[in-house]
């Protein structure tokens, strides 16, 4: 099979051919059809992972393509089945430990997606729907769940609360999507015109330019009316967690999921206990939740496909921050 | 009757007498017989509470007494019941609001306890077990609440899960009892050797010297086996959240109810979503908290109890820092 | 004022004028506009509501109005409010009790809203959306309000789960439409085909014929695939309950909301005991509920409105079953 | 190895001798301590359990003993584990499913536990205590696990609050044990004065003689005080549910679990409707509420432990009804 494999922060990935993997007993072999990245993948390729990362990784987390073989105890007649794949394959259900998170793909020392095939647990697969693409079914493994853990893993969001979403990243462009699913009010936040009507044209009601308005916590929760926001998606990290902490309403909910800001920095440690606000820190979810979340049935917004072999210029269009939606690579096709 | 007020942070409380309240439709009059103090209540003498706060307030929230009369619509049979009374006390149930949380008693604009007489809603007190004192009723209000909220409030801890408390003030020791109470294995952090002494006595398994061990969460981890510790109640605030988070396993909980070491600070967001903890802010609780806590029937340790004239003394006890449990005021007995 | 008052089973309502009332502390002073009947309703007159009950009762639950005076301690800025008005208006919010049921309005010896006035707490009133009809607010306390618990007081629907609803009264088209609006899928169950015209055009994506299809729940879960429904309204009490019991998947939940059928009957145990299901018995709900139900958006179905006069017409609309939503009837308009 | 499988339901269990069983990828061999006995067992012997069962079955769902052989995939080092099997070994965690069910141990077409090995799931075992009995570990995993899931995989018992168990059984002692733990007070049923003295010991405030006080429900919902009992652990199934519903406050939780006296009957649906009662299925639970119930470090009361030959005289001590606590029966020791 080809695949790429990491070379270097300032490289370009390197195009190999290896052997194929064979499935073991439980497992499956996906001919992958399709990724997407996530911004995980960018801190990845830049070697700002962290210490125990792979220099020759294969990348990328989240794919989608059809089961080509099973191993010993898999049923044959899943051979042919279209799905995606677990950002963590073995994490099937249940409350998440560090054990669980040890395999999730494309990151440390465990091989990703931008590959011809992979091998998985046969109960890290979902399937998809018939007439969804496999760049739609490749959108969701790590965005598309995080944001339905972000709305529907804590408390859950109902039917006219108010949802801050911070930015246009696949997390927040699939939290809007969902909230709007569920007849929830969406405020969100960005500096650019265009991807603020972009937004208005997803459903988000209001839009509050976070450059004109540093202060845009405490217009989001004077819009929401009453106390404040009910759940804010959080997705900027320690640099605009304040603002957060800001919107929401006392006993409202702040999903902690981002990292772009930063790792650590000055938090209101005084808010989150005056106001008695969750922060609920959010790392991608099982498969069960990839199942729910793509059972919902709602359509993932790709905003431009490359082909296998251009998959440096994918990587580059998601550093440029002019994506909307999901940035998409077919594989094999 | 008779009352202490503020006279500014620097002098002796004012005793004043003043004309006795009178308990209008649904309210009722307790006359005091017991206070005890908080954290809380230096900083609201020291005038750091925050810009709004009266200079002449009735101090202290936590207090318990026998209701003498009641007003319109109240039962004239519950005169004569000995009961507490709530912190919040028109937070009578349900999900926390700001505006539940404008009546605090004892801070801001809202007389406190510290008097012979006041007057409160009906629906803000809670009837005493026939064997306590008044002081240990008066223990509960606000520290009592506050602990069970942390170890109740969320996601309920259970017997052979593990807690990590911080000291040994009020927060930390109610508790390390509840902990106890329901099978809960308890790690207490001490940096003297009479107070970790204390807290074994209480039924604490381990107590850690933080001076000694300045990383005593990961620490904590460590005697916790397994992927760490299951419920962390934090008092310190932002100046122990991130041995906090150090200590806490992925997925565990963090109740984030002090301020010890300051209101805001740095804080790593990194760990808050890589171990998707919950961080969950606790101001206190409800009287429907504080009932749910009294009926568990666990007695509260009082450290000294003073007598009216001597509650100077009692704020000195408690900046101290020698107390061990709820430094308390006797009052009109 | 005018009002109508109970006179026999099978007597016409007597219309009677009386005094006005007047608020007390913490009351307010509606003048209704609208009312709406629940099949509740037709047992109170019908004098089979329970051995306590007055013979000469103001009927009817659900009334919406106009603030038209406030008692003290109430903001005179209220006045001019237009209000739906709480099912068990001293419910504010929090854990169902029977103290909090004893003042269920248009039952027992508590005066209903067929009324031109009521006085009932301020705590016990929602605010209307502007745009809302007196009659599509009146539509919510009881039946809107039943539906919003049986779908979000318990575990809470999510995008894609499958609901089953039976028939087409008020409760069941309230809970079709709250789960269309989250993105469920709905299966209903009618004997009529216009009706089941009706509850397709409305969203459901299945109507089976209970009549041709006995054993409807287990046709039910066949077109829920996987393991059967994810959550049943079950309106009809022990005649239908072990069909909602047939229908659920292992470990979903049945809300238990209706008694068409019967307090009491066989009911097969063993079934929720091996597929673990939930059965939660609902009780229509607080005022804090209506607040977020209304907060929805969701505009009631409406069948006819009659006017104050016609109000045995109105009852008579309801006990023939051809209605479709909700019967009304508008008062002093 | 040896092993007992059935015989018909009025003939002496069958003594074997057979090949051992070889663990394959992913499992474990066990070399059985311990088993203990439920009333499902006697069920099973009887042929009363429903229509896919085997003649010939291996009986017993509930075993202990130590890891003797590893397959592919798990560590050498468990060889020597002192381990507990769960009931249904592969139902790892996360909510109930028909799937998960399939496999549970000496029912159906599922060998169990009454033979010197057993070959399951690595992730279907948990490790014991060092100081535990095999006979305790074997307690644990049917009643045990029972009892855990009906106090804490709802909404969990908490200090002070009230818990109803009926007669003096595996799941109603483990329930007993479980809520004494707590803190919580618990009310008992029985008719022999002996096994009252018994559950008295064991920490039941009261006994209700169900023989004399046929209305025993509304006489624990007397003794609770308040509105009624929090808790109820339904044994008995639709012979005592009603009891059951009389006895639980409006809004407290019945789990029901048993099916002691029959698999249908007539329930009084109103009343889980009019008190908004949760009566929540129970079957058993998974691995990880195994672990968590054996985490509690409760020691389970064994009543007596025969020896392997004599296996069908523990079963007849079970028939007997003369038991307090577990039947156990000691395998290759």
């Amino acid at each position: 099979m080809r695949a790429f494999r990491l070379n270097g922060a300032a490289e370009p990935l390197k195009l190999v051919t290896e052997t194929d993997p064979q499935p073991g007993k439980g497992e499956v072999l996906v001919d992958l059809k399709a990724a997407t990245l996530n911004y995980r993948d960018l801190i990845v390729k830049e070697g700002r992972y962290g210490g125990d990362q792979r220099d020759d990784l294969i990348p990328l987390s989240d794919g989608a393509g059809i089961i080509s073989a099973v191993g010993q105890g898999v049923s044959a007649d899943r051979v042919g089945e279209r799905v995606a794949i677990g950002f963590m394959p073995k994490w099937t259900e249940g409350p998440f430990t560090a054990a669980k998170q040890a395999d999730a793909l494309g990151g440390g020392y465990v091989d990703g997606v931008l590959a011809e095939k992979i091998v998985v647990p046969a109960t890290g697969v979902v399937t998809l729907p018939d007439d969804w693409s496999f760049s739609e079914g490749a959108a969701y493994p790590c965005a598309g769940v995080t944001a339905w853990n972000c709305l529907f893993g804590g408390r859950g969001v109902r039917p006219g609360e108010t949802v801050l979403v911070e930015g246009t990243g696949g997390v927040s462009t699939f939290a809007l999507q969902f909230a709007k699913s569920v007849g929830a009010r969406v405020i969100a936040t960005s500096s650019s015109p265009e991807k603020a009507a972009r937004v208005r044209e997803l459903g988000a009601e209001e839009v509050i330019d976070y450059v004109k308005t540093p202060d845009w916590g405490s217009r989001a929760a004077e819009i929401a009316g009453g106390e404040g926001v009910d759940h804010v998606v959080e997705v900027g990290g320690s640099g605009t967690i304040n603002q957060a902490l800001e919107a929401v309403r006392p006993g409202g909910e702040v999903a902690l999921v981002g990292v772009l800001t930063g790792f650590g920095g000055e938090v209101n440690t005084g808010a989150i206990l005056m106001k008695a606000i969750y922060v609920r820190g959010v790392y991608v979810g099982s498969v069960a939740d990839l199942s729910e979340a793509i059972r919902s049935g709602i359509r993932p917004i790709i905003d431009k496909v490359f082909s296998f072999e251009q998959a440096d210029a994918a990587f580059e269009r998601l550093k440029s921050g002019a994506h909307r939606g999901k940035v998409g690579i077919e594989i094999g096709q």
